[in-house]
């Protein structure tokens, strides 16, 4: 079983992986992309942190805390640029963002 | 929003890569490695591929079936593998593995 | 150490990463970026194809010839696309995926 | 371009991955699996964020810094379990961890 320390965070990072690359999908089809140039790239970068933080908590990963560290770093950001956007890909981003940094916090202290 | 179509195969693909990943942490710790060698190998394969095909169905990749098609395969040889053991993580990870290759395989149909 | 047979496989795979992802860093930065999403979604799968033919084979994965056919058929598909682009970014990268998907399937044979 | 100044990091990060995954694959064929269980983690923990951070500098990621620090971190403790045995990949493996870890850091200065 994945540590149980791990359950909410795991969850919330799945979800913000899936909000991050829907949004990195949705920008891409945007009228104006050159607008939404740096959403797509953080949401790439923010994909990969979270699929690299699910990876490591459930093969319990002994560096998994420095990882859910970094990937509440890079959500931050990512949560910043999206929250500049009012489409809706955009806000749900945000929001699974937040939502993931704060459990990547929540579950290193 | 994640296409519809991949809705269940997306579910089936993020239960196997835990399953896979906790077998391969839970493996690396049992009193006769050497048996579970060719399992830690597959354990791995299983749960790159299935993280891959998560972020593809996420993103809408243009080659999420062919991706999906590969994952049932290699979950095939996986759920083959660990179902030979006894250990409880290795019928959850057979088991996951086996529901995973039928959602990709339902999906692609 | 890596299969022999690989070898001149990982190279290509390896460039071609390299080649992918600087596109879809210049494609970012491009003036009119809406004309390349497409070459954008496609730097994004073919990098991250090369990354994952490049664990297969240099872990010896028992499906790296597998997985090395899904590489190929990607690079087709970003090679035609940025070959569309006369930058010299998509140029390079259109170079690079067709060695790729060359050196996969030399591979395979 | 892949930036300049990530140019030797780089490479340290392909070959550290390289050399992870031989070693992961030639534990798992060693006579004694047991005693390389903690290699063959931390071998599938050290490929993987080299992996990550070869992506990160090659899309010129505004994270590439704080990637390449948690590679630096992660390669230390791989190669410092390598260096334990005997085994020529693990030897090799140690080598390359050291460099990879050395040219991170000198990156980073």
């Amino acid at each position: 079983m994945t540590p149980q320390q791990y359950e909410e965070c795991l969850k919330a990072c799945m979800e913000c992986l899936e909000a991050c690359n829907n949004c990195f999908d949705a920008c891409l089809k945007e009228a104006d992309v050159k607008m939404m140039a740096e959403c797509i790239r953080l949401d790439r970068e923010c994909a990969d942190i979270c699929a690299y933080a699910v990876q490591a908590m459930t093969r319990n990963s002994p560096f998994a805390k420095e990882i859910c560290q970094l990937c509440a770093y890079i959500c931050d950001h990512c949560a910043e640029e999206c929250g500049k956007h009012d489409h809706d890909h955009c806000q749900r981003c945000a929001e699974a963002c937040k939502k993931c940094a704060d459990a990547c916090r929540k579950m290193l202290a």
